[in-house]
């Protein structure tokens, strides 16, 4: 792919951004250019694609059919829009090679419910790429790292690479939804090396870093409180109160213990309950999250926050479901590939800067896939290609310079075949 | 007015149910109704029927005009609604018959944000009544009243009462929003006696209460919780959470020391806050009430309420907006008013069981109306109408009895007539 | 008694006062006092005046001990004490004149753990009967209450009165202690009229109250966290932290809700725990009293209080240990017998006001020998003799106007006699 | 010294342990042991080894007392003990060899106020060493450390070292109390290379930890609150509840943000408040302690739980006083000292192990000292001694190897030898 090419492709994927388990277009557009432009080995869409029971923090149907409907709409081909329907979107393109190593890269796809600036002066606006899809953006790149995977494949398929090459294009990052699902694949159990890519993460285009760590594991949870209903002027002794209930475990989630072994968070980030001034309150609902350094950490900060919420509805007399939502474990990038990424990018032309490590400090679910290569005795490591991005991740006026786009490319395709001669 | 009009004008009433402020329709039907009946001497419509800066818990102009909108569809006098344009609704109407003393009536009109049953063993949907405006219902007999308002004038035009009678058709009772501003306008101000009335409150047809105590004094406080967003993950220490300074204000507006005066009571009846699990949360709000068996008391925990939701904001270092909403205060039926009502009720057709007094537990805005009256010397009655209801008040398969709405007639003209004899 | 014998017998009493199950010196001089007196038909002492294994709240043995020895260091009957050894404490005289009715007379005998004012203004310091025994003193008249009982035995003795009277010297009821194990034993079982006593409750020398009401049902609840120490620098997560379950416990407890039924109260009054500022708190407690206008108002409180304290333990991982200590139900005064009362009190010299009722507001362990006197078909009546007292009770100035002692013992002899001839 | 002398001293001082600010006797007996051993250049005592005004957490003056005349019963010099008078205890001995560089050596010198085990077991119990101050006793090694200063004073006196030696013998460490005292006083602002030790740490005899980290800074903090009390019965509205102000506080505490930057900690070790189960209490305490992995984020800690005090007061109407006490700062061993130190390790008998960092997760004052060096552009190193220790540090059966006394005057010693030669 040219460089024109390759930023005509995300120009294209920006303008239509769907959120997590609703790539309906996205998926379909990465496998007609795929087609169009290689004759890959395998091609495994949707459902064959994932392991479909393992997806996470899947919407319901009728926002699913939604977004379905308006893919429907384009041009897109309607074939491969029916074997996505009902959410399986995400795809994992095959270029066997020879006997060498497998190497897989993994890109994710999905945008988010975000409305894109529409100042003149953020680019998409200006050139006319902006996102026609009302509340929806692609505002943390993912339209780069899906032409990225499409321009890996190809430099790879017209270069010497003596391998299997496969790459994962994820749906659902966003939510911590589709890692899961991908790493719970068989497509992922044979892979020897894995990259993973990120652009931007508040560095400038021209900066690489070759390992970036400090994922957090995480766990979201929703908690649903039910009391009894009763005329808070008449009968307040008749009410079950689940909004006391909530506060109570709020109060508590804050508290928990830190942990001398590492990081821990806990956030209850949504809240609400209740109906009426005048009803003592006969539902409420928290939305929360729980991270940790480690996978364990992270399982500490859980294990708490469940008996925290079950006996703050006990103290009120209500009930609670407890549901766990979506969830990534931590991971570590392996030293012997970031020492090979560094090296590749110090020889990269445009790459000025070369970071060994940074730390991202939230949470991905790559972490999935980087942990399933690691316990079956191969090697992860997650690049970050810098990019200049006027608004930072997940604003409004997030935007990546394409000149990155051209640079990942490179570097990911020139270690894939360093991997293959040197194995590390 | 026969039986049959006064069932057919409430039936009218209750297919279109309009909640607070948003009685178009229904103000406009009861002047029509009163105008073709009745050759009053002073009928204040709208604006010139309440003290227009003195209404509380209005909504917004979106929501008033969909319902001014929905009641120009009917057949309604375009020329009345313009009159009540921008929810100015409810009347005041006068008779005049001559230098006895003035009595007052006060009726309330508003509906409820309630879907109605559509169960066939509900009688408003086997009859072809059940409300026309979905979401909306009139589940708590204000149709009957407003009925019976229209019913006592004809009844009194048509006797030999001496005085001055007038018929305040209030708005907005149900979030205690018109109370005020109709006590605050001048027509209430000469009034020698009131009765107020209300059907049901689970006594049956057949049941009359003299009267009705135990208005607890109320007040509704919205306080809204800024702080500042952060990333759960990556830097909790930025956040400013406005969650935890709303559950520190929940758990202790449910705190506030019992007072041996009498009853107080609060409620958070209505909480929110956040906006995502990895986002610390930066606005919530609290829709509280609090209330007291004397308006003193009612106060006590305003105070505290207040101060609590304060220190709970600064404790989280956020800000806090804070507004006091709807409010009533108590008010005691008084005695030789409720003999009288007593006295007449035992005498009238079709009553069974006079009760002298029962106690709300709830709250009401009529009692504006009364201590009015009462600290102008006059004296106010608040008077129980007992009518079989299959569901209970503010269920969507309340009803009411139509033979009560007769019995309030008798017993409210009769009652009106003896006040004009014996001046208690 | 003249009036000089019961001021001395009174100030001989104050000068020792002892809390409740160490009344060793009180219960003796008692006995004492009534065998010189009066020829008595029966005198049940200690062990055989109370059910034993119905005592509440008694004091370890460290703590009998000490007060048992003080007393024996008296010159009161070595032989009477030690009938009493161990917190048996109080006494019951029986006097047999007839078949007339059985009437009991209640009067509680026990000090308080308070250090009495030396002020020069504090008449028994200025008079030398202040009390001897540090950090003890009569701060609310029970002195008063012991010297009318056997004022009230003498002056029937020398009457006519024809039934039997029991005066019950109850023991402990500042810790709401005695009056179970007293109402409990076989002697109240048979008595058709109870009379019980209270001087001062804020009302002057020569007011009566012919019945108190109000007494709230009342149960003392004590808990102790147990949970896990650990170093809060190194290891806060090995920690299981008391403190915050307690804290927990105790916000929530404030936030039982109000009931629509009457007065309920709840009070964490005592708190601790932790043992240093960098140790994870390993233990906590909590000492709390919950009450009702009703003992079923009581039971509610208690319920919820419990629920609330086991699921505070059980969020923060700890164990709780939960004891129920003092309690006594509530009860109300008998119409007829307060009339009596009221009747003879308008009639006594001295007495200028006669309050037929009055609120007590608190809690009094009479209530459990006035209920087990109702619960067998017969009367109650708490009877309030007005006392000038310049300190409130239970404060270290406060003092009885020895005058109403006197009136006290007349209007009770008379009330007894009255009840003979008329049994209400 | 002999090892024979070690011991004894040391044994001396295990008799006679004595807590922060009272190490009177301890004090003095090794000025008695410096002045008999050595002609020291400077010796400076009590006041003059301190800034007395920046002592934190000294005891009150009838404590102080207490000890002061335990001491003077001994046969220590009085002379010495009257300079100490007051709780101005400690000492800096100065020995000047030459123009070679400054070097200190910290060692703390007070007990802990914990009962000493009598199990035969104990060494010190077999040996007729255990302490002989009820209720306190060397648990941490102190006299160990005491020791050790004297012994390496001497021998480096009796070596070639060409610069200046000051031994700062600290007391009240264990409070955090008396390192700023010391770094305050002019003594060590010209020191050029400080050494800290420490025994144990759970490392056994013959392991050396040439840098010892982690120190987090630490601050307590000490709530008061007021309220009102009021009789929870009657008048609960009345009382302004001082537990509930702290109750609030210890739940938010807890839930103070955690920090990307690092390590924090808060805990409530210590709450208490009220006096009776029936009054609303009127007082609470809570002894809490912050601290953060830096004093920056120590200082993060503090910020937030003093305004989360100080608003749980003010929403229950409450005032509180709020004391800082005892505090350190957090401090980091320089790398080229700290690999001296294992160079010197690695060299010297009995040394098998050497461990170039650990961490200690807990706090120390030593930093106070550390830190004083450092910003004057001098060089510091915590340095960890192995022992053999039966018991955990702080519990009442630790003890120490006294082999490892001779190891740490070995190690100590050589490095400050070849620190005079390298100046590294």
């Amino acid at each position: 792919m040219t460089t024109d090419d390759l930023v005509s492709f995300r120009r294209d994927l920006h303008r239509r951004p769907e959120p997590a388990w609703r790539e309906f277009y996205t998926t379909a557009r990465i496998v007609e250019e795929l087609e169009s432009r290689l004759d890959l080995d395998e091609l495994h869409v949707g459902p064959e694609a994932i392991a479909t029971d393992h997806r996470l923090a899947v919407p319901d149907d009728v926002e699913l059919d939604r977004w379905y409907e308006q893919a429907r709409e384009t041009d897109v081909d309607e074939a491969i829009l029916e074997r996505l329907e009902g959410g399986y979107t995400g795809a994992v393109a095959v270029l066997e090679r020879g006997d060498g190593p497998t190497v897989g890269l993994r890109v994710d796809v999905d945008g988010l419910p975000r409305e894109e600036s529409d100042d003149p002066d953020h680019l998409p606006a200006a050139e006319g790429f902006r996102s026609e899809h009302e509340g929806a953006m692609h505002a943390c790149g993912h339209d780069a790292h899906a032409t990225i995977g499409v321009g890996v494949l190809e430099r790879i398929a017209d270069g010497d690479f003596s391998g299997t090459l496969k790459v994962f294009f994820q749906p659902a990052e966003e939510v911590i939804g589709g890692g899961k699902a991908m790493a719970n694949r068989e497509h992922v159990a044979d892979v020897d090396y894995l990259l993973a890519v990120h652009v931007g993460l508040d560095h400038p285009t021209g900066t690489v870093v070759a390992g970036i760590d400090g994922f957090l594991a995480v766990c979201h949870l929703e908690a649903e409180f039910s009391g009894e209903p009763a005329h808070a002027g008449g009968h307040p002794e008749q009410g079950r109160n689940a909004v006391q209930a909530m506060a109570t475990a709020v109060q508590n989630l804050y508290g928990i213990p830190r942990h001398n072994d590492g990081k821990t968070r806990v956030n209850a980030g949504v809240v609400e309950g209740g109906s009426a001034a005048n009803i003592v309150p006969e539902h409420a609902r928290i939305v929360a999250e729980v991270r940790g350094e480690t996978t364990d950490l992270m399982e500490y900060v859980r294990t708490h926050a469940k008996r925290i919420v079950r006996s703050a509805a006990e103290m009120h007399d209500c009930e609670v479901s407890f549901e766990t939502g979506a969830e990534a474990p931590s991971a570590t990038s392996d030293e012997e590939l970031v020492s090979l990424v560094a090296d590749v990018a110090g020889e990269t032309t445009g790459v000025e800067t070369v970071l060994e490590r940074d730390e991202l400090g939230g949470s991905e679910d790559a972490t999935f896939l980087m942990r399933e290569v690691q316990q079956n005795g191969g090697h992860a490591a997650y690049v970050g290609v810098g990019t200049d991005h006027p608004g930072g991740h997940h604003t409004s006026t997030f935007d990546v310079d394409e000149e990155s786009i051209g640079q990942a490319v490179d570097v990911l395709s020139k270690t894939i075949e360093r991997i293959d001669r040197e194995r590390p």
